[in-house]
């Protein structure tokens, strides 16, 4: 009954595999080896077009280095309030910088508000230097809170992004859990929505230690070589994270382990919906599920082995918490097995 | 024949069957694993003392963040002049601590000349703003050119530190090659010397992504964790390093693949000096071969499979290098064969 | 009729003979001649202990400096959300400390709200690394908005402060207005407060060019003289901003220009309340009024010759603004005469 | 008899005359006023071209921002061994830039040796990320050591730095200097030998602070108006810099100022050559004058009243100094005079 992180789950057995299979041999480091160069031609297959991918360590890095990508001194990127970007990375995105900084939109549930957006982002004009100039806007796909930006969604905020000549960055942690959520492509979730530069994350879905930043203008592709090895993000044995990434699109794992991730949680979504003793806050799209219970009956069901979080109220979640309630946030994995949901199941139904 | 670098290698069986042994069940995220844990206190046995260890994806952070643990304003880090740290991380150090110098210093064959040490930082004055001012003295142990400091030369250089009251850094991405070399512990290698932080390197000794930052001076550890979270240094499943180490560090794996490298070294240095038509540069005393021969000779051997490069002439070597000769480098590994290195052998014999 | 802003005033009189009178004769550079010394004992004497005094070029570079001197990694300064060094200072103060963040907080009329500080500040805890830390918190004396904290209000802020260990910044760039304004002394609206360090402004209150940060910690000012020299803010003829101060000092000049701004504002306020068709939008305590009136009404005047600014709502202020409405700054200085006030009354009166 | 700096001067008459005047009336801040506008159409006029200006306070700044207006990840300047910027700048242009290098090329008497630079410049391959890659070549005119790079010396500098596809920057703190003693055109002394960007430094010559960036490259104004502000350049009162520029060219004073700076220093080059107890170490091109005597003899004239300092022995200069005899530096300005030279020259002569 483990629901506490999609990071505390190790690799997927496959992935092992992948690596295993990998380790012999010599091969050119640096990213250049043969299976590193596979990898990136079918990151392009994947993405229906010429891409440039640059593996590097961590979400927080393919985050930081695709803002700095568009880097301008006095710049400001707007991502939701509670956007990992802002909250989690110890101001990662404004060092990698030098000093841009991050500017918060509000939006219910995790999405940015167009509106907002366009009336903060509508403030600067580009000739002030006092104030400093928009740089980037950042939207995280599937959200903090387990809801997904529809494509119709993506547009808006790609529009004003337009208009206002910046770049649009994806955070897609989870990508592959809003993609399946979707049923869409990437190609349609991406760039065909106007996005430019894409934290493509394996980790969460699978893997070890296997993020890239995959890049749609592939004029900027010369200076992220040189930002990524500056910011010590270019593995010697790159081969490891080509290896996991081969392993993760072979017939299909990624979808696979982000649909089941994904189908846990509605698993465990109707367990509590059937409860009587928490209610869900709100639907979840992907694979985070988010209850409002009472705090003893928290800590009875912590006592009883499930491990999960207490989590703040986000924007634009109006429902009742009462004084003695807390809400609470449960996250599936590939590693989610479907008894463990049902064993959560019968010791939530009381 | 594959003597191109040690990073060209894959990952130990060893290394593999530990990270496939830990892929399995839930574990806390972000270093602060049941195996984490483990680990971190079996780098503490190794060294003989508490220290604090810091998993990093790349030696570039090592070095990086090791010296930025003792930023200042108008810093300067005085290291070799080949060093990695100032010739092949494209300014990370510098970047890393917004801005630090680092200040070649120029020895024979890799090491740092005490006397050049002493000269250049003695002239700064701590009180005058304007020269800036020093900031850590690095080494690299083993050398760049495969040579290995001495206890009394990591003494000499770490008593001007001392003096100059300023922290000794040892970049040890060829840390076990280097402690096998001089059949010494861990413990004298390093703080019984003086050196205060280590870079720690497992991956050109057969890990795949294995990199430490081990501190001796345990009051900057609050720091070093923000430090390496800002630099996007901070492994989510963290797990995956610490079953690298910890299957490196079991029944002493990293002693045995470290003291092949260095053993495959000597094989083919003898080969080397057996030959007729390639002379050693200098005794390698780690795992890297410098041989002059004739270009030509160096074709013929590349055209019938031979992998390596050629190098530019190091400081403090004055052998001769006619006009149609060059210098080589040759690179052995956890992963070289006798049966290879022999092979060279007989195809250098002629 | 010239109330656009303080700083398109040149410098008082007294100055300018303060300045050609210090032009003669060779002195000691980088801040170390009598004259310099002398003003900074003078610094000491008004703020009736010792201080570390530091001249920079601008208040940006005062405010920016100051901050830098508590910086740490993943650092977050906390400051009012219309404050001059998170609206108007291009992001300087994120790029001087490399990427520390500037988090805004709400509160009316140009005043952090208690409240609202311990809120967000509360958020953080200090051994979590992904969020974060905080680092100082940042007030504005006077505000943007001609508003002044009572001693009262500092206490309860720097309180906060203290009870979250980070220090107390002001930003005094208008810094005399605020003193006499509550008619109290340099030491009781300071340090006698909390206030750890400050950013002294002389620019807006009749000097060229004479912006000082004065430091009450002083185990920092070792630092920030390296963090000054390293930001190009130590001036080689140091000599010509202590001649200004000099000036300043002089018989309370700095006291007589600020009350004489002050009360040209209350004398134009009084014009405006007197008014049909413009209303203030709040009571002015320093050199800036606010005043809501006619769009129309506003072109009228500035036909006329009249000079001042429209403002965005900030904050706090709920006063009713019709669609052919809008809210209008007007900055005193030591230059307003009492004549071009009485000129604009006749004006507005219609 | 004061040849401790040019910068322990104050100012003269003229700039203090051109301050004062300027000092009533009202005029748009931060670099708009109609005296700004008029000066810099003045340097345009000046440099025979449209250039774009901007003020800065210091020399250090001025160096800075013009290295970081061409900053690139990887980025390395060059510059020489002996240089302000990299000697006496606290470590500013690797901070302005968050982290580009600095390196140091050997020449003789202050001059990059065209053959040095090319050796150094020419080991970057472009496309490799971990050596970092050229980002600039910047001169010093006049030199540290009062020489003077002719036409044709630049041009080769120069060749170098188009050959190579970076900018080349000069450190103009000493422009007049050089100017004269060229007797050129400043258009013929930079733009006309493919200088991209200027320190422009008025401040040594008569100014109080007067330092300019002068760009060449216009493509580039936008972006350092940026970089300017965040980095805490940018003047309110923009104007006192203005007049002061503007009283320094009016009727060539700064020609004035610099001829005579340098007649002083040839005449004092004289007494020296006269004297038997000091002798001159090379000729003196600008206001500098360097001279090889006995140690004694240095600290009978300093306590005669003597103003000067000891230097160290500057690369490529191999004059004997005996074991009891040191390097002396004596610097001229426009406050020097003759009566005061000859004194000194009578006291040299014992």
């Amino acid at each position: 009954m483990f629901f506490a992180s999609d990071n505390w789950a190790g690799a997927h057995p496959n992935i092992v595999a992948g690596l295993s299979g990998a380790a012999g041999g010599l091969s050119t480091a640096y990213g250049d080896g043969a299976l590193d160069q596979a990898v990136y031609q079918r990151f392009s297959e994947i993405f229906e077009r010429e891409v440039a991918v640059f593996f590097v360590a961590t979400g927080t890095a393919a985050n930081s280095l695709s803002l700095t990508t568009y880097n301008k001194p006095g710049g400001i990127s707007f991502c939701h309030r509670e956007s990992h970007v802002i909250e989690d990375e110890c101001g990662a995105p404004e060092y990698f910088s030098g000093g841009s900084r991050l500017c918060a939109i509000d939006g219910a549930l995790g999405k940015i508000d167009p509106h907002n957006l366009e009336n903060t982002i509508g403030r600067y004009a580009p000739e002030i230097v006092h104030w400093g100039r928009p740089m980037a806007v950042s939207i995280t796909q599937s959200t903090e809170v387990g809801t997904v930006y529809s494509l119709d969604e993506i547009d808006k905020i790609s529009a004003i992004a337009r208009h206002y000549k910046v770049p649009l960055h994806m955070d897609g942690a989870r990508f592959a859990n809003a993609l399946v959520a979707l049923d869409t492509t990437p190609a349609e979730m991406t760039w065909k929505r106007g996005v430019d530069i894409l934290s493509f994350g394996g980790t969460k879905n699978g893997c070890w230690c296997a993020e890239a930043i995959v890049l749609f203008g592939l004029d900027r592709a010369g200076e992220l070589a040189f930002l990524r090895k500056r910011a010590a993000q270019l593995f010697s044995k790159s081969r490891f994270v080509a290896a996991q990434f081969d392993a993760y699109f072979k017939d299909g794992l990624w979808l696979d382990t982000a649909r089941h991730a994904n189908a846990m949680a509605a698993r465990l979504a109707a367990a509590i919906e059937d409860s009587s003793s928490a209610s869900l806050a709100w639907l979840p799209q992907a694979n985070e599920v988010f209850a409002v219970m009472k705090k003893a009956e928290a800590e009875r069901l912590q006592a009883a082995g499930a491990a999960f979080y207490d989590w703040h109220r986000p924007l634009g979640f109006d429902g009742h918490i009462g004084e003695d309630e807390a809400l609470y946030r449960f996250v599936t994995s590939f590693a989610t097995t479907a008894e463990d949901v049902d064993r959560f199941g019968r010791l939530i139904a009381g």
